[in-house]
C-alpha cells in the first residue's frame, strides 16, 4: 500500500517524540508499505516565529511570514528524515519547492492548485521513505506560501489525492473524532467511521481536530483518511465517503462552540440592499459572519440579528453601529453570553422530526432556543453560554447514548 | 552603483540589531544605489540547531544537516525584509532555489559552481532591496546545500561576482582587518587596503573575518570587498588587488595561531611512500596537517615533524602511532603547548632579508623556533605557545610600527 502519514506539532513536540514518531514510520514501512510523511512545526515554534515578526512590524509583510513561517515545517522534517535515516532506513525531506507543491498567491491562505509528484514517485521508487514539509506551498513565481493554521492537513490529503494513495492517516494528540467532546460529555465515545459530509460540518462547527479544507479535499479525490493518535496504537475514526450502513445512525456527533457573540439590528425599514449595507462592511474587516437570521418585516419594519466570533465582537459592534446609522436603523443590541449546540448526521436526510425531537429535548431542560439554523444534515440552536454544557449533556443522551 | 552588502550573526542577532541593519541598507539604497543583501543567521542560531540534530543522532546525515541549517539564514533573510518593508522600502527575501545559487552535491561544505541571476536581476529591476539567505545552496538535483562556516562571506562575494557588482561590502563585528590582534598587540592599526594574496594568507593562518574561499573568489573575478563594522559608520579596510604602492610595505601584519598541536615520527625509514603512508590516513579523517617538516636523513634515517588543530591532536597521535608501527618507525612524540607566529606581506616579494630579520627579532626576545615555513608573502614560525604573545608584539615592533 501506499501511505501518507501527517504528524502533528504536539506528535513531533521535541526529540523524543521525533524518535517516537521516526518509529512509527519505520514500523509501516517495514510492513511492506511505501511512506510519505507530512510534518506540522514543533509545537510552539509557529507562535515564536509569529511573535518574532511581530517584535519587527506590527503589521508584518505577509510574503515575509510565509518565507519565515516554512522554516518550522523544514526543521522538523529534516530532523525527522534525520531520526529515520540514524535507524538504519533510507528517508528524504522535502520542503514545497521540491515536492513540488504549487500554490495560488494568496499569502498566509493559499490554497493548493497542484502537485506533481515526479521527485516524490522517484524517491519511493528508490527505496526511500519521504518526508515532506507540511503546511507550505511556491506559487508560480516561486515564492513560498503557506496554507493557513492547520494547513498540514491539507497538504497529507492533497499528496494522497496526487499520488493516488490506499489512505492518509492523519496523526494527532487526541485518539479520534468523538461523539462529543469528553471534556464536557464523559458519555462520548470514540467515532469508528463518520462521512465526509459530517466532517466537513464539525469542522465548521470548531471541532479543530482536522482543517475544513482537507476535508473537501479528501471528499473531492475520495481519499480515505484515519484520524488517529500518535501517542498509542489504538485504531481512530475512519473519514470516508457515506454508505447505506451510515445513513442509518440519525445523530453522528453533538458540537458546541462558546466563541459566538450575538448582534441584532432593531428596526431596519425592509427594501432590498438592506443586508448588504449592514453585511459588506463586516466582510471587508475580514469578519465571519456565522448564522443570519430576518425576521418577516411587520409594517414593511424588520429586525435583523446575526452571530459573529466572540473576538470579533467589539469590531463588529461599531461597524453595526455605523450602518444602522446609515439606514436609519433603531439601535443596535449585543450579547456576548451566547453558545451554539449542534447536532450532525447524514442520518438526518432520511428521518424526519429530528428537528422537534432536539427542540423537545431542550425544552424540557429549560433551555431557551435564541435562534435555530439548519441545514441537510446538521441544526445548529443559539442558546444562553450557561446552557450549553447541559445542552450538550441533553442532546448527548436523547440522541447517541438511546440508539 | 551596485553593492553587496553582507551582515553576519552577529549584526542579526536580535530584533533590535536587525533594525539597525535595515536602516543601512535603506540608507545605501537611498543614495542612489541597487542593494543586494546577504545574511548569515541570527548569532547562535547555527549552533542550537547543530546541539538539536545532535540530539537526534550522534552523527547526523549531511543532506539532512544542511536543509535543518539553512532555516537559519531563511529567518533573517525573511525578518529582515520584513523590517525593510516596515519602513516603507521595497524588498524581497530569496532563499537558495529562488536566488538560484548551484553548487555541487558536497554537503556541509558545497563550492559555488553558477548562480543564475535572472530573479535577482528582474526584483532589482522593480526598484526592490534583494535579501538573499546566505551559506546556502542547491544541487543540481535541487537539494539543499550549505557552504562552510561562513560560507555567507562567499555567498556574497559569489553574488557581486555574478552580478558585476561595484563593490562588496563585508559588515561584521570587527571595524576591518587589523595589523595583529589588539587584543595582544595594543598598538596594532586597522589595515585600510590589503591585497587578495595577504588576505588569504591571514585567512589561511586563522584570522576568521574573512572565508578563505571568499578571497578566492574575490580574486578570481577581481571584486573590491570593504571589510567594515555594523555598529559603526567607520572606514574599514579594503580587500583589492596588489598595486606597486602596496609592494612597498614589507609586512602588513603578523598573524598568530594557538590552536595547533605538533606530532614528530621519529626513525623512519627514508624510502619512497613513506610520507603517503603517515598523511594518508589523517587525510582520510579529516585532519588538515598543516606543516610538514622532513628532515635531512642520515644513513637513510628520518624524522618527519608536522602540525595539526588541536582539536585533532589525540586522534592525529593514534593514527600516526599505527602509521608507525607499520612503516617500522622508532617512535611517535606529540606537543600540544605550540603556536604558530606569522608575518605577510606582498612587499617580500621585492625585499630580501625579511626572514633573517625575523629570525633575528625572536632570539633577540630569547624564544625558540620549533619549526619554519615560508610562502612567497609569508613567513611562519613554530614556538612554544607561552612565547605567542611576546612574539606578536616584538614582530609587530620590528615590522610595523618601526615603518
Amino acid at each position: 500500500m501506499l501511505i501518507v502519514q501527517k504528524y502533528g506539532g504536539t506528535s513531533v513536540g521535541d526529540v523524543k517524540r521525533i524518535r517516537n514518531v521516526a518509529k512509527r514510520v519505520v514500523d509501516c514501512f517495514k510492513s511492506g508499505n511505501e511512506v510519505v510523511v507530512v510534518v506540522s512545526a514543533m509545537a510552539g515554534q509557529t507562535d515564536r516565529l509569529i511573535s518574532l515578526a511581530h517584535e519587527i512590524s506590527e503589521d508584518p509583510d505577509p510574503r515575509e511570514m510565509d518565507a519565515l513561517l516554512a522554516t518550522g515545517e523544514q526543521t522538523s522534517a529534516a530532523l525527522l528524515a534525520m531520526a529515520i535515516k540514524a535507524m538504519g532506513y533510507s528517508a528524504t525531506s522535502l520542503v514545497a519547492f521540491q515536492a513540488r507543491i504549487l500554490t495560488d498567491d494568496a499569502h498566509g491562505r493559499a490554497r493548493i492548485s497542484e502537485i506533481d509528484t515526479k521527485r516524490i514517485r522517484k524517491e519511493l521508487k528508490q527505496g526511500k521513505i519521504v518526508i515532506v514539509a507540511g503546511f507550505q506551498g511556491i506559487n508560480h513565481e516561486g515564492n513560498i506560501t503557506t496554507l493557513g493554521r492547520g494547513g498540514s492537513d491539507t497538504t497529507a490529503v492533497a499528496l494522497a489525492a496526487a499520488l493516488k494513495a490506499d489512505l492518509c492517516e492523519i496523526y494527532t494528540d487526541v485518539e479520534g473524532v468523538f461523539t462529543a467532546d469528553p471534556r464536557i460529555c464523559p458519555e462520548a465515545k470514540k467515532i469508528d467511521a463518520i462521512s465526509y459530509d459530517e466532517m466537513l460540518e464539525l469542522a465548521s462547527l470548531g471541532a479543530k481536530v482536522l482543517q475544513i479544507r482537507s476535508v473537501e479535499f479528501a471528499q473531492k479525490y475520495n481519499v480515505p483518511i484515519h484520524v488517529r493518535s500518535s501517542f498509542n496504537h489504538k485504531e481512530g475514526t475512519m473519514v470516508v465517503e457515506a454508505d447505506a450502513e451510515m445513513e442509518k445512525i440519525v445523530v453522528r456527533a453533538v458540537a458546541h462552540d462558546k466563541n459566538q457573540a450575538r448582534i441584532t439590528v432593531r428596526g431596519v425599514v425592509d427594501r432590498p440592499g438592506i443586508a448588504a449595507q449592514i453585511f459588506e462592511p463586516l466582510g471587508q474587516a475580514g469578519i465571519v459572519v456565522d448564522m443570519i437570521i430576518q425576521n418577516t418585516s411587520e409594517d414593511g419594519i424588520t429586525d435583523m440579528t446575526f452571530t459573529v466570533p466572540k473576538v470579533d465582537f467589539k469590531k463588529a459592534m461599531q461597524l453595526a453601529k455605523e450602518a444602522a446609522d446609515k439606514i436609519g436603523a433603531k439601535k443596535v443590541l449585543g450579547d456576548e453570553h451566547i453558545g451554539k449546540v449542534s447536532i450532525v448526521g447524514v442520518g438526518m436526510r432520511s428521518h424526519s422530526g429530528v428537528a422537534a425531537k432536539m427542540f423537545q429535548t431542550l425544552a424540557q431542560a429549560g433551555i431557551n432556543i435564541l435562534m435555530i439554523s439548519t441545514s441537510e444534515i446538521k441544526i445548529s440552536c443559539v442558546i444562553d453560554e450557561k446552557d450549553v454544557e447541559r445542552a450538550v449533556k441533553e442532546l448527548h443522551k436523547a440522541f447517541i447514548e438511546s440508539e
